[in-house]
């Protein structure tokens, strides 16, 4: 008997069909209260205290461990702080000091332009002659040669829903001599992972989007526990110091994944998290897959029905896509802002994608006939025409 | 006619006298109401849209301006976002690249511990032959010679609150042709701080002690703007992309300080910093300074004449010192750990320092001679040696 969906446990505004739990995942409705009491009763009571009286300070570890059920992972191999961005940067500076001969990272023209920037700005700092080689998706495998430092790649592509396939990407990364870094922003939440079984050394992604932790909710990086102990953290900040609180003019590194954490973490954000994910209680991610399959499958279906102009941007077979579907449309824009306007939420990428993610925990199939009969109802009259959907692109 | 000091702007537990607010601050009444707002009606209802809507993407900008304010610093130079440890290590790897000639990296035994960890994490990673020399403070000026590319110091001594003369300093850094770099960790909302007079390149600091800003609360970068267009950004994520949601596959900096954006900012603890920021209108900093020596100095005076065994471990020229003073004691944690027990809360830092911050928005003369009263209790009987206060050093 499938728990799905779960909408009580959420706050969903009257009228809204939210297909953009893959961009901002919406307030868990516990999270509230949550907040108020760390600020209330936490912050504005025990102050200084909190940190060892209400356990700020072993949250962002206790959080990881939320968030390692969900992707393959086993305690202690995960750690929440920073931004996505920043993980990245930590992952690929460990990376390329485990293969010091070679000189190119790998990577696609689907991963997240983030990622591709931040491996951009460590190479350049490195000045070491580094190289990031970016090709097509379809292309990573043939272009792992032994020049190749790391791999790093977004499992989902956030373009298209595009799948990697981790498992053997990871082991063809391995053939070929290199570390293998998964992005996993589009699939901690979407869709089962499984890290031990990949092999992979580095594992990091965001807890904003299918984990519902709120805007700019702390990132989650994973390294593979038998190498642990001999990554050199990069930024090696005071709250991965073996001893924070000796104030030793050295750093030593914490042993474990510990030494992944960086400055004093964001209580307040980390709290908000930690709080959304009790959502996931009972659920596994077998069943989530099967929803979101279901939800999705429905979706391209009803939109292929009704709106001829929309063209599938995402791979057709459900094994091959993450929980999101895309459709190309040269005024993707101002469709989807028409599409917003009447309560539909989605989102749009440049240049002509619009972009609608299957969240299975607060959506169901008479929400996605709903909101194909909305889209049907903009395109069939032209709404995305009318001037005031075609303003600037903003953030969507 | 002095406003100060301001408690009713702030939740202060009954029987609490709040010695700590150099380490954290407490909670201003109306983050409450604000938190919960950005949650239920931004978060909650917005959804996705709270980027734009809610002005969620313009606020580590808008912040930045607030705290700039404050520190003597012009609108569009400050910029929030991460911990602290991250702001060290963007302002110094941009200033090794000003002076590639270099190698040196200067700072000082009395700097924060993360401050030097993060710039070790960053020369190692360079592997360019790079040194962190590491002085006594009185010696920083004269070790300032053609090999040293960037000085980087803390202006108040998280131990001892002695203070650098940062104006002076920043001439001598320059006169050696380095690049200088200041965290004002201990400065920010404690004492009057003019960037732009020191004419120092960058500039760091948190906001979760003076500026009362909460657990985790983003931290700020400075840089001068002259030369902020030709910074490049080591850690470059697509939030200081000059145009993040074109989705380039190449990383463009943004003009400005928006470059020294990093990733997705922390909404929750961003906006709780927002209105932490409302209880400094109307007051000078220079009113702040003059409140804050005149409690500081009372404190000393309290505690010579009551507690004998205790030792100034803070400079005894107000002029020479941050808002905080401190006394060196061999059983200072366990005396520590009683005072907090009868609600006087300061903090340890070992190995022998009990510290105290003094934050005149807050605090008036009966809090600092109530609690010289109580700490005067301990010691003249003894309430340190008390087993129960012996306990493993924990953060405090």
């Amino acid at each position: 008997m499938s728990t799905l969906p779960r909408k009580d446990l959420f706050d969903l505004p009257e009228g809204v069909i939210y297909l953009d739990g893959n961009s901002l995942g919406p307030l868990p409705k516990s999270v509230r209260a949550r907040v108020a009491d760390v600020i209330g009763a936490e912050w504005g009571t025990s102050l200084i205290r909190g940190w060892n009286d209400a356990g700020w300070m072993d949250q962002p570890g206790r959080v990881g461990d939320l968030v390692a059920a969900l992707i393959g992972a086993p305690e202690g191999s995960v750690m929440m702080g920073d931004t996505l961005s920043i993980k990245v940067y930590q992952a690929l500076a460990a990376a390329l000091e485990m293969r010091p001969d070679r000189k190119v990272v790998l990577s696609d023209s689907g991963n997240f332009p983030t990622d591709l920037y931040m491996a951009k700005g460590l190479l350049t700092s490195l000045g070491q002659g580094h190289e990031l080689r970016i090709v097509d998706p379809e292309d990573v495998a043939g272009a792992m040669d032994e020049t190749v430092a790391a791999v790093m790649l977004t499992e989902v592509d956030y373009r298209t829903g595009r799948k990697h396939d981790m498992t053997e990407l990871t082991r063809r990364a391995h053939d070929a001599g290199a570390v293998m870094i998964w992005d996993l922003a589009h699939s901690a939440g979407a869709l089962p992972v499984d890290l031990t079984g990949s092999r992979c050394e580095f594992a990091v992604g965001c807890s904003y989007k299918y984990l519902n932790g709120g805007p700019g909710a702390p990132a989650f990086i994973y390294v593979r526990p038998d190498i642990l102990d001999h990554v050199r953290p990069a930024l090696s900040g005071w709250m991965g110091h073996d001893a924070p609180f000796a104030f030793d003019l050295e750093y030593r590194p914490a042993s474990g994944v510990e030494r992944m954490r960086v400055g004093t973490p964001p209580v307040l954000q980390m709290s908000a998290l930690e709080e959304a994910m009790s959502v996931w209680k009972g659920v596994t991610m077998d069943e989530i897959r099967a929803a979101s399959i279901r939800l999705s499958e429905r979706f391209i279906q009803e939109v292929e029905a009704r709106c001829p102009e929309l063209v599938l941007a995402s791979p057709r077979d459900p094994a091959m896509r993450g929980s999101q579907v895309s459709f190309a449309f040269a005024e993707g824009y101002a469709a989807m802002q028409a599409l917003i306007a009447r309560g539909v939420i989605g989102d749009f990428r440049a240049p002509d994608i619009i972009r609608f993610g299957f969240t299975p925990l607060y959506l169901d199939e008479d929400d996605i006939v709903a909101a194909a009969g909305i889209l049907q109802d903009i395109m069939a009259n032209r709404l995305w025409d009318d001037p005031a959907y075609k303003t600037a692109n903003k953030v969507t």
